[in-house]
């Protein structure tokens, strides 16, 4: 059976990756699968066809013969629990693993979506310059506690799970914005994530449908 | 063994039932399991002991035996896993109930709590009477889209799961707001969920806890 996620025929980002298909690559690259992917345009998102698929009308959505599943989360998940590479067999590692996938996505990312949000969406309001520095403060309270918790270690707990992609997929979000730069641990545990070869072949893959979507340059 | 869990001490919601201890404490009741509660100051929330427990120093946190866990999502997931009643056997129906797990806490609260944040810790800040019209507009659009998809269904996806748990946990913190009275086939669904004997054991549960800790009335 086939593989088939969706991502964006054009995402946003340009290519820096940050979309969540690069999330789901990644983990196919890491537990070995070949997957196809469906671009979407933004208009076919709010379509019935799409929403069937995902309620949400975003992207990724994941289809293996007569199973359709959307959330990154969960579909991270699927993956981890069906193959080899992404949870550790024990039990007890297993379920603080599993644990750090939601950290990642119910802690530590809702106060950097703030972030971005007020930084795009409502960065033409005159509240926005105020504002700022309160959501980078409760960004940093995260940070500091991540930090303190990670301290020296190479992933958050002991070999490299499901946990740590979506962790380091949730502060590569960061990048632009400088914040990671105070805390060193953090900023390597990301580089860490970013040298495995599987998430480089997924950044490439999803850079590759951005390359391929721009006008040939004369 | 005995399972532990943590709540607060002095609920800032004072007992109705929004603090995340009370979503664990609904799963502890459906799949039938006992368990302590372990009161934590919110001074003692920020101390070592605590933070060895929860990095982020937040409650609920789940001991058995040696392994502890904290993130709401992922020891509701422990439970369900472990014990019958808030997953289906059936591999599909399991991913696509875990599916709308992560979809609550990754897709429909994050607006939701941004709404919180406005009303509550900006309450005194100029510009949140023109921000919340904007951000209640963004909480409209997952609510319109996820009451598309429930239609006339009682549960999100066949029989009660984990994911209706958490789903109706997360609408329930929209009811002083008036928001979900737009949406009859929402109201209704969280009404179900309430109306649940372990739910409703859950929520006497904290409100115990919240009504011990006011002084006697003359």
């Amino acid at each position: 059976m086939t593989i088939t996620i969706t991502a964006f025929e054009h995402s946003p980002d340009r290519g820096q990756g940050l979309a969540r298909d690069t999330r789901v690559r990644w983990a196919l690259e890491e537990v070995g699968q070949p997957y196809e992917v469906r671009l979407v345009s933004f208009r076919a998102l709010k379509e019935p066809a799409h929403l069937a698929l995902h309620p949400f009308g975003q992207i990724p959505t994941y289809e293996d013969g007569d199973l359709s599943l959307f959330e990154t989360g969960a579909i991270v998940f699927h993956l981890a629990e069906r193959h080899a590479g992404l949870l550790p067999d024990e039990a007890k590692a297993r379920a603080r693993a599993i644990t750090w996938m939601f950290a990642a996505l119910n802690t530590v990312e809702p106060p950097i979506l703030e972030l971005t949000t007020a930084r795009i969406l409502e960065s033409d309001k005159p509240w926005t310059r105020e504002r700022l520095p309160m959501i980078e403060e409760r960004v940093h309270d995260r940070l500091k506690q991540l930090s303190a918790r990670l301290g020296g270690a190479d992933w958050l707990d002991g070999a490299f799970s499901a946990g740590d992609l979506m962790m380091v997929s949730v502060l590569l979000r960061l990048r632009s914005s400088g914040l990671l730069d105070a805390y060193p641990n953090l900023a390597a545990y990301v580089a860490r994530g970013e040298a495995r070869p599987a998430y480089q072949r997924a950044f490439a893959a999803q850079l590759a449908v951005y390359t391929a979507s721009q006008p040939p340059a004369d």
